[in-house]
């Protein structure tokens, strides 16, 4: 099977994007070899939204496409409302695509009363008419147990494994920002065949953090810090702050989610031992926050290929054969 | 019973006020003599919301006040996340308090692959954990039913009445300015003792509408408009011309739901025939919007009282006795 | 593709009548060229109904015909009984086609302590079994929104607009009895070039009603009374009596659904200003029943080629192609 | 505690009786000291049946009393849009108290493509919105695991053995008439100390029943039949026949369910052999069909006794103090 | 169609067996001509079970096959975490194949506050994602009806029928040891052309069971004792004492789930009456427990038939070509 | 309020223990002041378990204490018939006590094709009938979000600072096993004022792990391993390797869930280094696997304490008063 040739499948699938992130939408569409159909989304003047669909789904395997990037509330009820209009406009079946499930984070009760928001959301998801989900690198992997309808839980370790692979890594090492969520960071470093550390990490608030100490040998090596989402950059500040005391000179930033909000960009324009920022396209990224350091890896592909293997009735956890020159896919995490 | 004196429904009662509108939950919480319980929201640095309530509500009647007026999704997503905390904190029974529901307008098929969000937020709301709502004056009745959960339908009726009956009405006629939604003015008509007419009115877009006509004799009249809401003043506007050509000189507007969003006030400011302005604060409206000439009737009594007679498992279609210089209970709609 | 020659939708299709309207299901079934299963309905000496599906459902498309005539609690139950027998017989989807959704009226909660009953009767029906609902003209548009699976709501506007086209309309307006209600005679107008008026209806009791006055200019005009439903004629008697007061002596009575229950017929045979009584076969209507001048339009093509869609996964909001000598299609309402 | 005195549980218990019993519902509410609170039931002109409950249940135990008599569909409606009309105006709990469940005999799927109808009801009421439910001697023991939420299966035992242990039985046997269910007959034999016997039943039809032969020794004896139901009486025509040829000359019918239609009073009154007709009030007997050898018990005081003990959080299944000349409880069956 | 080529099926099914009954799953694949998908399943060292499917189930039709044979338990936990697997891996549809379903004894609630667990695993089974049940003879008809999705439940007549048409049956007679469940021996006892009778069972614990006589005449003839399920052999050991007073010589006997659990085969190879033990293999009957006169009936061409014709849209009521040398079908009970 | 007095909750409370551990349910229902009831478990002669409830739960507040040890399959099985018996019965609310939630280590799909069983087992115990449940330290904090019912996530944590306080720590580190899991170890670590370390932990099975190395500074410190759970104690054995070959030479080894499976108890006792084994009673430990150096802390208490606030309507989340000499509550994790 060529990409961009998946063959009969374009007769019986609609993809539509979400207000969020068309250019992701595109590509997806794209590699399918199927157009994107319009959406048009108005908001009313007492300031609700209007969703139509643009094109009859009868009968359709639909797939909308929306990332959780701000404006949060709103890409969220857009998405809800694309949901239900296809189901009671009968499509077949409606894949949500969530290429940034933003309310993830939101995972755990670690203060009385409060939400654990990434289960009310997926459960929004499905009351609105979802009959299954694709997401990529939640932020931790048991909120793939939150989704009460089938999820396919993707992973951008294969894009990332690729881009480092080229790289000269001989004093490298991953560090992990955050000891509690170091997994994924071992899986990256144990696939570069390098070291891994990790941050002792305590969130003060939302977007201060303090970092005890480093756990792990970083001592003149260079790091490349690896999360699964960078904010506001926060994080990133009070690491290499401990960094540069331990004489590291050398920092690479790796994230999936790059949404770079507030201070975010000036924060790293501003740091001088950083070389490299390594994101993927989860998010949409405006040229205005596009540092020349800065190295955007799609994934489009990886989306495609698992929204052309659920339509053809293939195994989405064996796509070795797809991605050639890697040795893990990015399927599933 | 005197009011402002609930008793010992209090030991039992918790509420808590989303961040649209604190002043309403305010005058609700003192109707019912019980203090609102404080809750902390903030935005993540991802733009997710946080919710957390301040005070235990296990086994409490806990009541959540939210209206849906501007950001709406980010209040709607605020009281989602408020109905699952409190559920997932063990409350004994949840009640939405919604004074205006701005979705209840998108309450029919008019179009094509569109969704009915009407009954998408009433399902939407069970899912996060409401077993109550209680809300007023749906853009139609019908949409009472889009709830799963029990519904208490107010109408804000008895405080108009109350209201236009001191005034001089010898020469008024009610006007509903769509002959579709006509049914609550030719009911305020008769309270009052006077005509009812109505515009054949044509929507040409979210703001644009043509009115093709009165149906009913207005002419020389003083003209009482009535409507549920009123957001950019468009169809005012249309409507005052088509008076305006048939002799009418004195017009007063009244809506239950004040959105007046982006050029309404200005709108309104300048219409010479318009000498007042009667509105309910189902909505808030800030200190700029509030025109000279604008009366603003307060419903925190009927939501109050109905919360009262909720706890205390009293009827709330019986309120004859509560509001003594109306003949009408504002309850049901 | 032709009319009548749905091709091998055959083979996969099962249409099923229920007792009430077996002419119509016939006719649906013709238009798609699709023979009517058999179905047995028996009552039981302790009054039960059984039911019983005649041919294999096993992995079909089952369409079950059921119109909400008298006796409407009768047919409620065998529907339910057929749609649970098609889903536990493990058929693919099961389409419950309602011509005449009778509690459409009961659509508010105009009363303390009643049902909402459309509501209530859609919840049914998805209990059953129901995977989707095919309907037209409910009373208000609204009742779309009570159904929880997908719902096509269909419209004879079509038909109406094609019939009225041939005569001579020119001293004609059309009159909706309520003024509540009003948009479907007025889009019968625009469709037709002429006029709109309302009754300013008061209903007393069921069969009791009041019109206060005519909204609209109506003086010696031809007048079409346009309703989506007549059960005794109550609300027809009390227009006509005041339509005579102002000189109409040319009256035709239009209306969807012809349920004329009790004195109706023999109410209608007596007005002697009524020259025309134009009806849609959404129910069956008996031979004694036929007044002269009575003509009954079909809806079958409406919804065979509505459900003909359907199965083809082709969208049923653009049908202009199929009904060639209207510039409207039946769908949706 | 007294009969009759069940103290504070009349503040918060709210008792209506459908259509279909109401002196059943009379009798219970005595029982419980509580007046029936008054329930309105019209016919629209177009069949459609609308119900209003005549006093707020807010908060309130709510007990909904309908047999499933002729006419058993209206009675099913009305009943589930009573149980809608409580829930939507907030009722606490809601009892459907059910004393005939007329649909149990729908319980297997003995031929394809049916309902299995007694299921299929069971949900109707659940989705209808009972919390709870209270029925007695359903056809077979199995249909209790229909209810999706709690029921009490309450059994009419007690009745039928105080009734016969003040008979002379040293000659008599208890006959049930089919093989397939005659535990409950052996039941009932063993609570009076006699013999048991049961017919080879074959149901040809809903009418004809073929009775191959009697299992058991009836001959000369005085042979009580129990059945849970007769409806036309055909199987005890048939099995009288039999049982005449065995030389029976006394026989006893009893039976929990006295549904009497079509030709039952006829064919009962001409079987010479027959002493007495011993059945219960739970479906209506009007005087027409009260031979001068029928005894009717009453169940009231059972049903009285379940809803107190539910309400008072006391075990229903431990009656035994209750009924002081029974050994047997009327419950559980 | 030829037995063991049923075409192009094969593509879109995928069929595992649980733990249980290995041998009979691979018959039924082998009747299908399709492969048994290899699954794994573990122990974790807390106990914990972990399960595996060996390929992938995206957009195919699964067929789970389990039998709730001892160890119970694990047995259902494994089968639903088999079904949950497929669901979450996107299957099309899930059959849960429950050859021996064993808690359909457990059907009704006879003693106070216990489960009826029969549909409680029904519910269950369908939480974790079965859409479709087929199963064999359960303990009564009535549990069909516990099952919320759609069940074929199959029946073993006509391989008894089959299996016995082969013997003199002059002197026969089949006996139902329990008068309650005596409907299926009396449909063999017809198919055979033989008489019926059935014993007067009260069952004092799991294990001990008083047969206070046989109803019908069975003296001096041979006796085809016929029950669903034979565990211990309790009942078995009780009718044949009564047997033998009654100068009853010359024994068989026959059950479709042969449990055989603790004591039984010892009991049943010491009856010097007992010519034959006829079983099926619903229920895996290790060597061990094979006595020389045991006749091992299989089930699986019931079992794939059925699958065959659930996933061809064929009816699975009408079987009689399938099946030529018996003159009913397997299917449906 | 003092320990032992809960007053009148005892009244609507009614206490049941599953069969895994009713030790520690006893010592919960003393807390309260309670008597535990009856409840009888039986296993039928074909596998299946049959459980009775030995006192009328009607109207009350329900908790049933199963932990899910082995054997895990029978036990859960155990408990939801427990659930569903209290439900049917007529239980007012049914608590679900878990005190080791075993399938909580199932919390993510990190292999294809299996099932989440977290939250699989979270909802099957929803479908049985649990209204809420308490559990303590699940393996993951997201395990949390799997229930769709309140659940309160209770914590060992109190217990463990209140033991180690009373120690000399002076040259103590904490190690978690698992840099995944570090959290709880981090937490434990900052309440006694000391540093922590983690290992690079590898699961190559259930029973064997690699450990690449540790992560922090332990040489020669006093090294506390803290985990959730220990099984088979085979990470512990990597762990102490490594340790040991960094000098370290005294061990105490803390666990919230002591399993101690298989081979547990003869490594555990084989370690020299190892001076202090703590754990709570979340699972019975038998008396044979006592070490003499085991210490046994009971979370009774804290599980006590959460019931009768949860009865109370007091807050779970603010204990602090209630252990005084602990500057953290149990409450909530």
């Amino acid at each position: 099977m060529q990409k961009g040739e998946p063959g009969n499948i374009v007769d019986c699938l609609r993809i539509f994007s979400g207000s969020s992130h068309p250019e992701l939408a595109s590509e997806i569409a794209d590699y399918l070899g199927c157009p994107l159909c319009s959406r048009a989304t108005q908001r009313f003047s007492n300031d609700n939204l209007f969703v139509q669909l643009g094109e009859s789904v009868r009968g359709k395997e639909v797939v909308m496409i929306q990332s959780f990037s701000p404006d949060v509330s709103d890409n969220i009820i857009e998405l809800l409302m694309m949901l239900d209009a296809a189901r009671s406009a009968s499509a077949k079946t409606i894949h949500a695509v969530i290429p940034y499930f933003s309310y993830g984070r939101s995972d755990k009760k670690d203060q009385p009363r409060i939400s654990i928001a990434g289960r009310l959301m997926a459960d929004l998801i499905q009351t609105a008419g979802a009959s299954h989900v694709m997401t990529m690198s939640l932020h931790s992997p048991q909120v793939h147990g939150f989704f009460s309808v089938p999820a396919d839980h993707l992973s951008a370790h294969a894009v990332f494994t690729r881009h480092f692979r080229s790289k000269d890594l001989s004093n490298s090492v991953v560090l992990a920002p955050d000891i509690g969520h170091a997994k994924r960071a071992a899986k990256l470093a144990r696939a570069l065949g390098i070291g891994v550390a990790a941050g002792d990490k305590e969130r003060l608030s939302d977007d201060t953090v303090r970092v005890a100490g480093i756990i792990g040998d970083i001592a003149e090596k260079d790091v490349i810090i690896f999360d699964d989402e960078i904010a506001t950059g926060g994080s990133v500040m009070a690491i290499v702050d401990l960094l540069r005391k331990q004489g590291v000179k050398n920092v690479t930033l790796a994230c999936t989610h790059g949404v770079f909000s507030g201070p975010a960009i000036e924060r790293l324009r501003n740091i001088p031992e950083l070389r490299e920022i390594v994101t993927t396209n989860t998010v949409p990224i405006p040229p205005e926050k596009r540092l020349p350091h800065m190295t955007i890896l799609s994934v489009a592909p990886i989306f495609g290929e698992a929204i052309r293997r659920n339509l053809m009735g293939q195994s989405v956890g064996s796509l070795f054969a797809f991605w050639p020159d890697s040795d893990e896919s990015g399927l599933p995490e």
